[in-house]
């Protein structure tokens, strides 16, 4: 399959080439970086699963359908996290699955569920491969073993409905699948996170994700309708109507369940006409304070645009804002991205800037927007010539209210730098823009130094602790996984833990599915 | 308290007066009804909880918060639906609650619950009284007896955030002194149920209200950035951010919870400025389908208003849309009322009005708008005055996707024509509008003949049963309560009604909150 990820990296790795000369003579500088390539040999434990286990498996989705050889297995292990990528350059291909499996409709993944709790094997349910949070790191022990379900297979556009303006597609759709399938209809989801080539319909879902266009066509869980789930005990149906007072939503039980409540089989997600027209373009302000409270103005005012993006001094000065190389022609202050795509985007380009100038900003023009757009899915390759060049980048981002937003940008930038010592750089983004607040997006670049995994998970908890106690919430749009599960605790207290783990009991009784990740 | 509704009527009886000749002489032509006045003497139980009990209760909420005469005790019977004031016309208030208390703070909502857990007493969390699906009546078999929580002390404004255009508000808050103390801030929550002069800012939050507003301000729902309850097994705080990928969202388990999770304490809410203009207009479209057609595509163009509500043929041809009195003077074919509030009302106005003429829409002017907003909350007062005449009038509501629209107005008209016989009118209007659907709100007046309740009830469950057979939710915005537990089960499936029972085993283990509420 030409959409596997290579283990060790991002994507397709021919478009991580090496760093050019003015990003290098940069990291050479800040850094004094010294190149660190992968190791060419990775180790993978051997499959455990019994023979017999297997052919039962087999029984279920047909021979063709599970996978034990190394390469298929080796493309199932783990995430895209830094720590992911680190543990893989370095061989360390110890949480492979002993088994990936590919069930083709909704009843082979019941199917595939009942087998696992029948032999207490563990599911770990796979889109995209993007987690960046350890979501595809099941617990191993107390398992007779770890089968990779993978949603390949489950691939189609089920239905239109271009009256509601609605669409179900399949769980195992990537991103540009589902849009090329839409696009067919004259439609589109307008969801693009920057994990958008990779990433799928099912992982959008289970993960809460948010996109690039959040400020005009919102969050992925906004565009949910209704979703069809396996779990173990049974099928459960969510969305009888766009919205319901039928008791508790159980749209939002299932959405960022991240695999441990069921496995989503269905998605049906509100559509919208494919833009007729698209202008994007910079802005400048003087201070990221200024800038802020722009975005503010324009969330509080509904005047947002489909896409506002605002980085602070340190991203703007490297130019990283583009997302594609850095040490480019800089802009002082502070970049804006704006982009309106769909109908009227004269009328509505304009009133956005009538408030941004009222708010002190200066138009830049498109050049700059078109160089953000056309770069915008680039920053996970980036990261891995980074990390090939020695130097130690990784992302984490939070959300809160707009009286918080100083407080909780200075504390994770000051855990950051601590944990990971002098010359380290944080950069800033606000990209996902809401009436009452906004996330932080950080990017952090670093010595690599003698134990890069171990610096980066110690300066990560700090600034887990710090968005915590800064009173953020531990994730915006990446999701729990292992990774962010012991501030998932403390973030929904024990009462919260207490719900969370009932609800896994109710649907998941023997803890087969994706144990270890999310729920604490 | 002047806050209380008459245990037989809705609000203050005296705005509800006699019918207007022409309405009398229509309600006369349609149904020959007999007037059928409240009976005097209404029946309580004795109150059955025991002296020592009484006492342990009032040790924690104080002595002159715990109320056993008759007056407090029928004021927190039941809610408003015509079932409830039907049974309380006929002298029957045989559901009263055995004691009132009224806890002064958080803690004193936790120490109650304490005391219901130990002695096994039902608690019926009582925010306005409004329910309208029987959401005030608790199962009594096998408890030592029912206490209504009154959370009328907890009605105050604990928190504003300018910045981030929240406000934290108690529970016990009614509607308008909500708006009255957000006013003080220049602020407002933009929250119109027609229960608003009565209904309770927790209640809002439990039973997933929606307002004459939504278009342009959201459902409560949407509006509800954080939570705070108490339940038997402790405190929940849902909402650290405005968004967040840190698992399932559970600040919507406690939405739609309808007192049967816990008892919310706080609900923290976006809020906006106050409208600096407003203007309200009517139009008029020759048919339901083009109106609808009209409709959907603001809602699928971003052309929301801040209020829209279309009436069907019969609502319109009896002008029940004006919400006060019927048989007034007509317009044919279907009225729509459109509002606008806010900034930049006359260029929003202007986008819309160039909409709706392109949909075959003829504006009507400002008159019949600010009719409509001048009595958009008196319609419980005519159904009193109805009743009182003797016509059976009752509401229901769901929604559903756009393209099943019709389908599901015809059956649900269907079934209620058919249980209630000839000469049985029904009224339809569309007030919350989806991009992907709407709402569809029933008015029905028939004769109520021999047995009113059970030919109402019986009617009732044929329209349920239409209303799942054609894809509906159950409710919009009326909630579950009782009366539409079955039908929740059935829309929700095995696997939800085994969640809904999971999260409630784990937050009231011994099932002391409003039991027989909500969860099937």
């Amino acid at each position: 399959m030409t959409r596997e990820m290579h283990p060790q990296r991002w994507g397709d790795p021919r478009l991580a080439g090496p760093l050019s000369e003015a990003t290098q003579a940069l990291v050479d500088a800040a850094f004094g970086a010294v190149p660190t390539p992968a190791v060419d040999r990775v180790v993978l434990p051997g499959p455990g699963l019994a023979e017999e286990l297997l052919a039962s498996l087999a029984g279920a989705v047909g021979t063709a359908h599970v996978h034990t050889d190394e390469g298929t297995r080796r493309s199932r292990t783990r995430g895209k996290s830094t720590p992911d990528l680190l543990r893989a350059r370095a061989g360390d291909l110890s949480d492979a699955p002993d088994a990936v499996v590919r069930p083709g409709s909704h009843d082979e993944v019941v199917a595939v569920l009942a087998w696992a709790r029948e032999h207490h094997v563990a599911v770990v349910p796979f889109g995209g491969g993007t987690s960046v949070t350890g979501g595809l790191v099941a617990t191993r022990e107390g398992y007779a073993g770890v089968v990779s379900l993978d949603l390949a297979r489950l691939d189609g556009l089920l239905a239109v409905d271009p009256v509601s303006m609605t669409a179900t597609l399949q769980p195992g759709m990537r991103g540009p699948e589902a849009e090329a399938a839409l696009a067919e209809h004259g439609l589109t989801l307008g969801h693009f996170p920057q994990s958008f080539e990779h990433a799928s319909i099912g992982g959008f879902a289970a993960t809460r994700s948010s996109g690039q266009n959040s400020a005009g066509f919102g969050r992925f869980d906004q565009m949910v309708v209704g979703l069809r789930a396996a779990t173990p005990v049974g099928e459960i149906v969510a969305g009888a109507a766009p919205a319901s007072a039928a008791g508790p939503d159980l749209r939002q039980l299932l959405l960022g369940s991240e695999g441990a409540f069921g496995v989503i089989t269905e998605v049906t997600v509100r559509v919208r006409a494919r833009p007729a027209e698209q202008v994007h373009e910079a802005w400048r302000f003087e201070s990221f304070a200024a800038g802020r409270e722009a975005v503010r103005h324009l969330a509080q005012h509904q005047l947002l645009p489909t896409i506002v993006r605002l980085s602070d001094e340190t991203e703007t000065a490297l130019n990283l804002a583009s997302q594609s190389d850095v040490g480019g022609e800089g802009v002082s202050g502070c970049l804006m991205v704006v982009g309106h795509e769909g109908d009227a985007v004269e009328r509505r380009r304009a009133e956005v800037a009538e408030a941004l100038a009222a708010a002190g900003g200066s138009p830049l023009g498109e050049k700059r927007g078109r160089h953000w757009r056309e770069g915008r899915f680039a920053a996970p390759y980036l990261r891995d010539s980074m990390l090939d060049a020695g130097v130690l980048v990784e992302t984490l981002e939070t959300a809160t209210f707009w009286s918080g937003v100083d407080r909780l940008r200075d504390a994770v930038t000051e855990a950051l730098q601590d944990g990971l010592g002098e010359g380290t750089l944080v950069l800033c983004h606000v990209s996902h823009v809401y009436e009452t607040g906004c996330s932080l997006y950080f990017t952090v670049a670093a010595r690599q130094g003698e134990d890069p995994l171990g610096r980066w998970l110690a300066a990560k908890a700090a600034a887990s602790d710090a968005v915590l106690a800064a009173g953020g919430t531990i994730t915006h749009h990446h999701a729990v996984g292992t990774d962010h599960r012991p501030w998932l605790a403390r973030e929904v207290g024990p009462v919260g833990v207490t719900v969370l783990r009932a609800v896994k009991a109710a649907l998941d009784p023997t803890g087969v599915l994706n144990p270890g990740v999310m729920v604490p």
